[in-house]
């Protein structure tokens, strides 16, 4: 196997953008692929974020966002919301997306795009260059389009998916198997 | 928007196997879903366990684990994987892969897997039904064929995806575009 070198390259990550409040109540984005759930009770997602962006100190003030899940139409407003900074512009008007006022937390979510997750900060941890944000999950919404059944549909939400190193976007391939389930075959060596 | 509630419904999760030791130095895998990239420097992620796993206790005494990033042909043995504890059964044996004994940390990792990350614990944060285990990547491992210059191509790793809710595997489609590029087609409108 080729060494990388210790870098953090693992995959996938995901392509969350951020919703918070300036302390003015100006609504930011952020485009964030540092994240990932980390636990089911209570249910608890993590983001990690540079003190050098406005949505680390938003946070900071507000103790809330929200997590918003682009499909590939959003592609190129989501890569632009992590290009820019929201101290200097306003990044739903340049984007041309709507902010919507959370009844839950306080913090805007994105009305354009196919699921949101709206969370309440429990904890942050230092680590280095990014401290890391666990929020927890108040609500996940999703487009009636992109429902199946009492889930979101994985392959019609079709969330952006990012390669850290070649830092290039991949949209979701084809269904493969059921968790929980295709595991069964190994079980006549094992059990 | 449809509310699905308080859940831990994010898109996308990772499929990853994590390879510990056992203190009488039996190799293990299981796989978590609940996980991501939380640092750049020092290159960290997250992996999120319950206490009940063989893993939780394995990671606390040893302070260390293995990544390892199954494709769609290993997406059985890597469910089997979460499917049964370590604790009766020798998942290696029962899956026919092969643990390596990592150079680097104290856990074994995955031969056959195409990726592979050995991480040394750097802290553990209680939430809640999960405990957060933040990894220091000491090193990142790719197959020869799945490296394109200095990166892992992640069309060729093809990194199993898994949706929570349905509980569905999902492999990677198309490529679709350039990080911290795409987004310059917005800069008219905001810069």
């Amino acid at each position: 196997m080729r060494s990388l070198g210790a870098k953090p390259l693992a995959q996938p990550a995901p392509v969350w953008v951020i919703g918070t409040y300036f302390q003015d109540e100006r609504p930011n984005i952020m485009t964030a692929a540092w994240g990932g759930i980390c636990c089911s009770d209570p249910p608890c997602l993590q983001i990690s974020l540079r003190k050098a962006t406005a949505t680390y100190h938003n946070i900071m003030h507000s103790k809330a966002f929200t997590v918003n899940v682009p499909n590939p139409e959003f592609m190129e407003k989501s890569d632009y919301a992590g290009m820019v900074s929201g101290k200097d512009t306003d990044k739903f008007a340049a984007t041309g997306l709507t902010p919507v006022k959370s009844d839950i937390v306080d913090a805007p979510y994105v009305q354009e795009f196919p699921m949101v997750l709206e969370c309440s900060l429990i904890k942050h941890v230092e680590i280095g260059l990014h401290t890391v944000f666990i929020g927890e999950i108040k609500d996940v919404k999703v487009k009636e389009e992109f429902v199946d059944g009492h889930h979101a549909d994985m392959a019609k939400v079709n969330p952006v998916l990012f390669a850290p190193g070649s830092r290039r976007y991949y949209a979701i391939g084809k269904e493969i198997g059921q968790a929980f389930s295709s595991g069964r075959i190994c079980m006549r060596n094992g059990e």
